[in-house]
């Protein structure tokens, strides 16, 4: 099975019966919509996926609220999926078979914050930039941060990570607890406050990562961290993607706990000059953080200083105030709306596979030679520290032709990545684009387990249907 | 429901057919054998339940070999466990529905090492320290430690952690791909060696934990962590549990990267006392371990050391020398057998509950003194950094009233411990155990949606049946 390119889409709709549509409409008036302009922004993701909208959305401000959505939708056999901020990649929120979109924006309650233990409870529609607002005075702060403002149940999801997940792990190892509306509309808890338990099957860890398919997470209890005593940011310049790596591979084998590694490509380093004015040279470049006690943070800028300089990295530039350090993760928060206006009218596919670090530079080298010979453009950051790196595409959406070349190379660097031990997407999931991918990585008897499990639980395949699976 | 006593478990056989037992001979020859010593020996653990032998023991040498036992168990509806080194604690091993025990301490092979990558790929039969010596000389160490030289196949299959996992995580957090043989007797591969994936259904971490009730895993790649360039070890003794609890946690909230923070009660220390001749003074007790840079390790303790003096805490006391550090874990590790050895011919019955850490010295406080009211022997030792503790009683295993009286102070421990938020087991397991416990934690809703996962995956209830669920 390929890859459905963006014009390739096919619709099968499974469509709301009148009595339904009326029912959500006496149980939410107004939070019932029908209206097109509505649908169509519930239809849509940042993929270069056309707009696939639902038939209708419901803002859902409960739990009680999703699982009376849910209970409707399973006794009518229409799909369900639910919508966040709509920063995913892969066409996870396209409705391909109709259905109710369920906006979670306004379940955005941080519900409880245990500072004694680290742990906070959240609505699935609060933002990343939400939580750390809301708890920044507790001295604690909650790490993952996949570049966009995202809402933490899409980030469970997804089993989303990004910048920071090379020292505090990703969504999987963050997320303790789950409220979860099972796909017959009923309310379920996964897991405990207790940091670990043995207590049977890890229903947690199922739910993250499951892309809205298995359920709805409505309420996340997520693990917070103290803010570090120092902070300090630094930028190297390399003469190569190759150097820039290598340096990161010693820097993790060594065992120096950095915060961030980010690698960016020269075409990266352009984009992110021209947009945000930050002079930077334009050659690969690792962006790092260090996090600890003061002089723990010095100590492993000077650790890292002295590899980078094997490796012909030069001297580090620092930025030690805070406001330097933000305008620099600023820059790359950035670099993604950046680069697409380095291409006017241009969408972005974004590539996103993770290998063992030892094989990181050659899959990143092969990846853009290959760009490089079919003359797309393109760019590359990294969170190299765990192998994982985005080659992304800028494609003219009106031309099938160079959607069909970009999905090309696209399978090509998967095709690479799994060749080498790795992985088809290390954090922006399946959804509709990557399914032949997961077949092809983790084999065919690994998806029939999966497509069992999908059986088991969502029997009327109402749960997000026609993502992750071919059911 | 509530915990079976030792006298009360119910066998109930599922007889294995002369044809399959006939088939078993032919496949396996010697390596299949119903010599009532071995049958017995791989029908008990280290819980107070009394020895449940199965019909018959297979050595299996490969994952090949497995799948052949398991499809012929398939057709013939016969039940499979599983069994590596035998130190279990809740009676997962136990044939309580007959069967055959599939001996995995022949797969004893670690199959790759990728140091570059800090990941190994081991047979099932691997134990913990045999991983950890022939590894030594890449620099590197696997740091799960739960006690026991388990096997790294048994671990995964209880989710262990044990002493380390305050700074390393859990066999969750430490487990990146498997190979599984299904109910089925299909040999699936799951994840890659990639560090992280977004790629579909998060199996390995279904299979982790599932206490040979879904598949046997038969091979499993582990994350491996660079050896610390400096180790240092210290002891201090605290006036109460209380204060050395409050230490701990303010160590947890401050973010000190602390490797080992274990607590001793009075008694634990009176028996390691007695067992080691350690000389130690009899107060609770902090065990504690540093891993870092020179510079890091004695900011870390200097750190701790200011805290534990708030607590009244006495100075630390420190093992500085690898020969100092290993006789201190030694001991801790044996507080086990050392406790055992206080009341001769007693069993052991080891409590498990983990609690947000906040919660922690009130959890133990009370479960001690209920302990003191009863009379019971007993003793407390503790992976207090994630809030997990082990109040273990030592009881007459001939006396029904005894293990009635231990249930029941055990039972209000863990109720204790869920309504603090908590678990009924943090690093044990179910097992046979504390199906009942696993109801009143996470809720009928949860424990239906693990069934229904249990029966699609495994229809004919042929994996380790009669533990973890009541199917």
């Amino acid at each position: 099975m390929n890859a459905p390119l963006p014009h390739e889409i096919v619709r099968n709709l499974r469509p709301v019966p009148a009595q339904m549509l009326d029912a959500l409409r006496q149980r939410f008036g107004e939070r019932c919509s029908t209206a097109q302009a509505v649908r169509e922004q519930h239809g849509r993701d940042e993929s270069p996926y056309p707009v696939t909208p639902p038939e209708v959305v419901v803002f859902c401000e409960s739990t009680e609220d999703v699982a009376d959505v849910v209970r409707l939708a399973d006794r009518h056999e229409v799909p369900v999926i639910p919508f966040g901020v709509g920063s995913s990649l892969e066409g996870h929120l396209l409705a391909v078979q109709g259905g109710v979109s369920l906006d979670l924006n306004r379940m955005n309650r941080v519900v409880r914050v245990h500072p004694e233990d680290l742990t906070a409870t959240v609505q699935a529609g609060v933002t990343r930039e939400q939580l750390n607002r809301e708890i920044r005075d507790s001295g604690l702060f909650f790490p993952i941060d996949p570049g966009a403002n995202a809402t933490i149940g899409g980030m469970a999801a997804t089993r989303a990570s990004g910048t920071n997940a090379v020292r505090y792990g990703t969504m999987r190892e963050n997320v303790l607890a789950l409220t979860v509306v099972t796909a017959s509309g009923e309310i379920i808890r996964t897991g405990t406050r207790a940091r670990k338990s043995s207590a049977g099957y890890d229903l947690t860890r199922l739910f993250v990562g499951s892309e809205g398919t298995l359920g709805v997470m409505t309420e996340i209890t997520v693990k917070l961290y103290p803010q570090p005593e120092a902070v300090s940011a630094a930028i190297c310049q390399f003469p190569s993607i190759d150097a820039a790596v290598r340096t990161t591979i010693q820097v993790i084998q060594m065992g120096v706990p950095i915060a961030r590694c980010e690698l960016l490509d020269t075409n990266a380093v352009r984009a992110v000059n021209q947009h945000s004015r930050l002079g930077l040279q334009e050659t690969p470049m690792l962006l790092m953080e260090f996090h600890g006690s003061s002089s723990s943070v010095q100590e492993q800028a000077a650790t890292v200083q002295d590899i980078a300089r094997e490796f012909g990295g030069t001297d580090f530039e620092w930025a030690t105030t805070p406001e330097d350090r933000s305008r620099l993760w600023a820059a790359r928060h950035k670099a993604y709306f950046a680069a697409l206006q380095t291409r006017p009218g241009c969408r972005c596919q974004a590539g996103d596979a993770c290998v063992p670090i030892s094989r990181l530079a050659e899959c990143i080298n092969e990846s853009v030679a290959d760009c490089e010979a079919a003359g797309i453009p393109y760019w590359v950051v990294g969170h190299v520290g765990d192998g994982n790196f985005h080659l992304s595409y800028l494609l003219d959406p009106a031309d099938p032709r160079e959607a069909t070349l970009v999905e090309e190379l696209n399978v090509r660097m998967v095709r690479r990545a799994q060749r080498l031990e790795g992985t088809c997407t290390g954090e922006h999931g399946i959804g509709l684009h990557k399914m032949g991918y997961l077949v092809e990585e983790t084999g065919e008897g690994a998806v029939a387990l999966m497509k069992t499990i999908k059986r088991a639980l969502d029997p009327r395949n109402i749960m997000n249907p026609g993502k992750v699976l071919v059911i």
